[in-house]
């Protein structure tokens, strides 16, 4: 008999020789039919291959990350199947899951290719042959016996992965027709496969060296329901709507410019006045919650990196430094601003009653992305980060955590992002030797932080070994309105820099001490931020945000005096817009406004400056009809959240 | 006959061989009497040399600064006179005239000093020589004979001077018993220097090679009046009392750290609330002004300042280029904004009817300076400019110009600089081809200019030749508390940077024009602003910039919590303060606090607790009572200029 531990930590004894699907049989009937791998002591393993030895057991369906990797994987060799039918001859490379489906690098052989059109026939071929049920079966198999198969098969790329392989760690994996050299694992048949869509073809080289050749990449995805392929499409027609290069441009908040360079955003005047009230948000919250803004300049010289330890892991691969006339002299764009404020803070002696110190940065920080791996304002060469380093004493690291996850949550709430979990990440209680910092802060800051995440109600996740070597952190991750997660916002503790900083403060007992450092960021960085929120929102910015809040549309030149003092009206109420003075038909100026997505358009013509009134339309919503400037402006304030 | 033009343009005629004293006396017996030289056809020179041409003169007097400069290098003269009697076979080198004052460096021979111990001997000998009234003789002398006399004398300096002069060009100027080689030219006579003081001693290699013998400088300033000189040293005492890193020190606004590196300050948190508010009140009055604020990266491609031109003028004294890993890439460090903002006019096409654009920036650059030449706020590596660049017609220069000088006189008078004027710099009309732009462009920018300053009406005076190569320019001075002059605030026309980046908008009668760029910063940048202000001001800021306004004194531990009621109540009212909760006497609080120069001291102990009241003090003037918050209130918001 063996012990098998479940995920909620209970113990099932079972006979050796218990498979996954067995085990998921015994729980429930639902969970087996759902049943697509399991996870044993950590690894994922075929649902059918048996238990040997006690283990930790975890059944895998499609609502786990590994499931559908494990499923997607299947579908690869799917695909593969079909391709041999329909292209005979078809040399097969690598055919990997990917983070939404899969690939197969293929070789159609001479004069053959694939484009978009053939699509549907490949994807019918798949889905006639995912009916067949085919069972995924793993077979050990010999080094020699497997290079003969691959021999005969006439396939060089498997021969050459082969050549690399240990013998007697080789696996075959089959399905229907389809033999594939493959370590696995793989889901128990092909049933489950109800939905296929072939996304994308592209060029490829074997092993990615450009000496090589180019090889045909076929990716795909596959579903368990017609219905979740049909909600994927859409929801990827509505990434691309929302993509916030292209809102970016339309809306005219930001460019880039080749001259400028890659990676370093140029803010225009619109994207400005959102980047700003953004930070004039956290500024106000952060400054009630006690933080000092200071201000550090953009680069600093080898000696702080050399203290900091950052200097060592400048390579080759970074923003080289900037020397000076002065030979030996030497500069570093600032990759971050944490040892610029270790010197602020060092710019007096502290005690322990003027802890915590709290410094606030609106940091601009540089760090060098190859250029194939920028993208919009997601990935930059330039950011700035809503730094903020708290230099506090080991017991007041709970209070200071609590406090900054009511910030975050602040900003969260603020700007409609609902849906978040965070993960609390410790040191590897097993490897303690890799962290720096005393056990008794560790167990300090790591019992703080979990205390103050379930004081505040939060839902977390405790990943063990995942901390940094300087400290133990809170992470939280959003779900945008498009479902898809990022991290957004963190918190880390930092036993590391007051240590090379050699930072102290005055204890009561008149000791000298070391203060605990903590890095925060509610937002990340600005660029990444905004970028999510445009994706999140589709640019229907929060109306407290939003750079023009109202537009005001003439019908006619004859009414851009009424429109202006509309205008001028509405700004001394405290609201933002402007007037659309062009010499343009209505519908026009309706029309742009709407691509503008500004909140509200007020139309004007002789009605409305002979009652002193505005015709009113919400974005999104259509006329709401004329009313006084007083309603316009009560209605519009009852909105606003009272962030800004 | 000759005719002699005047300062306004009035011609007298005058006899050939008249002096400047003569021709002075002619204008008026007291102008005569104050007469230290005159300036000949732009070229100053000895009162009593005889005119011998038709020329345009000036007498200068001790209230022009070639009239004082004169009156210096004389009283160098003076001093090395008395150092001969005082310490006989005195070497002597160079003796000029410097900003304020003059030096003589010597060599005292073997085992002589001069130390501050030895001034008054030296400022009384120099008096009682002065009061010989001895003339000071011109005299032309051949190199032979020049020679001939240092060599008597024993003087290798001045024989090593002689060297390099030509025969023909060399003149002595002897008074009293001394005599010097010397081009002059001099004042009159010893008699108008009435007091004088010799301020320090410092070491100085001969010709400032530090190969060479280092020799003694005497620094050394004289006066007309006894009583000039005894408010120039209490200005000096004061101007050392206000030095701005002395007080940016006391005041905790900024600090330098050495591995951060030298010349990049770092803003501690006072300074930063300070600066902050600064920006904060420019940006407001510039949005008002139609100006958008746009944000750009601290660094840029090689690329782009080859475009700018700047490239080419990236020397081995500058930052060098931050490489990175793609071979040939290059990028900069930004050190000015335009060339960014050039690139955002240029995301999207503009016509005539967009125009002006205005894109202002708080920009931080970074140019180096060698260390020898940092020197607190005012010389750094790396600032902030309030800077903004206005795109616009032709047609447009003039209505620009006049609200840039509307916004600088605003920052003027919100910031106390009472006493300011302003010069207008255009091209040398002789010399037209030295110039970028077309004379149609200049002559409609240089009247724009003059226009727009004589109606705003500013106090100017205008240079010919003065202008950049790319544009005629207006620049602000502005006199502070102690008399002394800053430039701050430029408005420059440039015709050169929208040709580089080939810049257009579409005129209305559809052809592609040029638009004009105009630069301005009020500031200049707001390191070197607020330097000056803290100079002027000497820390005691505006009420409604100054960091804290207020500060809430317990007298005792008992009442931190009605201090802190009152730091909150009027926090409510918008004002800023903080409460000193320290464990001191009153006596010793209020003395840090009026260190700290804050406006307000507000005193609450066992009365005011009862009686809800606080006790004022004003800072510098003391007591003013025991009031109510609200008439705290009311009396300091009646105070506070409705800048902010």
């Amino acid at each position: 008999m063996l012990n098998i531990t479940l995920p909620d930590g209970s113990v099932r004894p079972v006979e050796s020789g218990t498979t996954g699907h067995a085990l998921a049989n015994s729980i429930s009937e639902g969970l087996a039919r759902n049943a697509l791998a399991v996870r044993v002591n950590g690894e994922v393993r075929d649902l059918y291959r048996p238990f040997t030895e006690d283990a930790t057991v975890e059944i895998l369906t499609w609502n786990d990350a590994a499931g559908k990797s494990t499923y997607w994987h299947s579908s690869a060799h799917l695909m593969a199947e079909a391709l041999e039918a329909l292209y005979p001859g078809v040399k097969l490379a690598i055919g990997p899951a990917i983070e939404n489906g899969f690939y197969y690098d293929v070789d159609l052989g001479e004069g053959r290719s694939i484009s978009s059109e053939d699509f549907p026939e490949i994807e019918k071929k798949m889905l006639e042959l995912a009916k067949q049920k085919n069972r995924y079966v793993r077979q050990e198999i010999s080094k020699a016996d497997a290079i003969a198969y691959f021999t005969e098969k006439q396939d060089p790329y498997k021969l050459e992965l082969l050549e690399n392989l240990e013998d007697g760690q080789i696996t075959f994996y089959t399905q229907g027709s389809f033999t594939d050299l493959c370590r696995g694992p793989h889901i128990p048949d092909t049933s489950t496969i109800k939905a296929a869509k072939l996304m994308n073809v592209a060029g490829a080289y074997w092993r990615g060296d450009e000496k090589n050749k180019q090889l045909t990449r076929l990716y795909g995805i596959t579903f368990p329901k017609a219905k979740d392929l049909t909600e994927y499409l859409e929801r990827l027609e509505e990434a691309k709507r929302r993509d916030h290069r292209k809102l970016g441009k339309e809306l005219k908040l930001f460019a880039f410019s080749e001259k400028v360079g890659a990676g370093l955003p140029l803010w225009l005047p619109k994207g400005t006045a959102l980047r700003e009230r953004l930070e004039q948000f956290l500024r106000k919250a952060q400054v009630k919650a006690g933080y000092q803004p200071v201000v550090t300049p953009h680069i600093g010289s080898k000696e702080l990196y050399v203290t900091s330890g950052h200097y060592e892991k400048y390579g080759a691969d970074s923003f080289q430094p900037i020397k000076t006339p002065n030979p030996g002299e030497e500069f570093f764009l600032k990759p971050m601003n944490c040892p610029h404020h270790c010197e602020i803070y060092k710019t007096e002696p502290r005690s322990y009653r003027d802890l915590p110190v709290r410094y606030a940065e609106f940091g601009t920080v540089y760090r060098y992305e190859q250029s194939g791996e920028l993208h919009g304002l997601t990935r930059v060469r330039g950011f700035t980060q809503d730094d903020a380093h708290i230099f506090c004493r080991p017991d007041q690291v709970k209070d200071e955590f609590k406090k900054v996850i009511d910030l975050v949550l602040y900003v969260f709430k603020n700007l409609g992002f609902e849906d978040y979990t965070a993960q609390i990440s410790l040191r590897d209680p097993a490897n303690k030797v890799k962290y720096i910092g005393s056990d008794e802060n560790w167990a300090l800051a790591e019992s703080a932080i979990q205390e103050a995440a379930a004081e505040k109600g939060l839902s977390t996740t405790t990943e063990l070994g995942e901390a940094a070597f300087y400290g133990p952190k809170l992470d939280f991750m959003v779900r945008d309105a498009l479902g898809r997660r990022w991290q957004l916002g963190t918190i880390q503790v930092d036993y590391n820099l007051p240590e090379r900083f050699d930072l102290e403060y005055v204890a009561s007992d008149n000791t000298k001490q070391r203060p605990v450092m903590l890095h925060r960021a509610p937002f990340g960085s600005l660029e990444r931020f905004v970028a999510v929120l445009i994706e999140h929102c589709a640019g229907n910015f929060p109306l407290w945000l939003t750079p023009e809040q109202f537009i005001v549309l003439p019908i006619s030149d004859k009414y851009i005096d009424y429109a202006n003092e509309v205008k001028a009206q509405l700004e001394q109420r405290e609201l933002r817009g402007t007037v659309d003075a062009r010499d343009e038909r209505i519908g026009r100026k309706i029309r742009d406004a709407e691509m503008g997505k500004i909140p509200y358009l007020l139309v004007v013509g002789e009605k409305e400056a002979q009652d002193n009134i505005i015709s009113v339309r919400k974005h999104g919503e259509g006329d709401l009809g004329s009313m006084p400037l007083d309603a316009f402006v009560k209605s519009v304030q009852s909105q606003i959240v009272e962030a800004y």
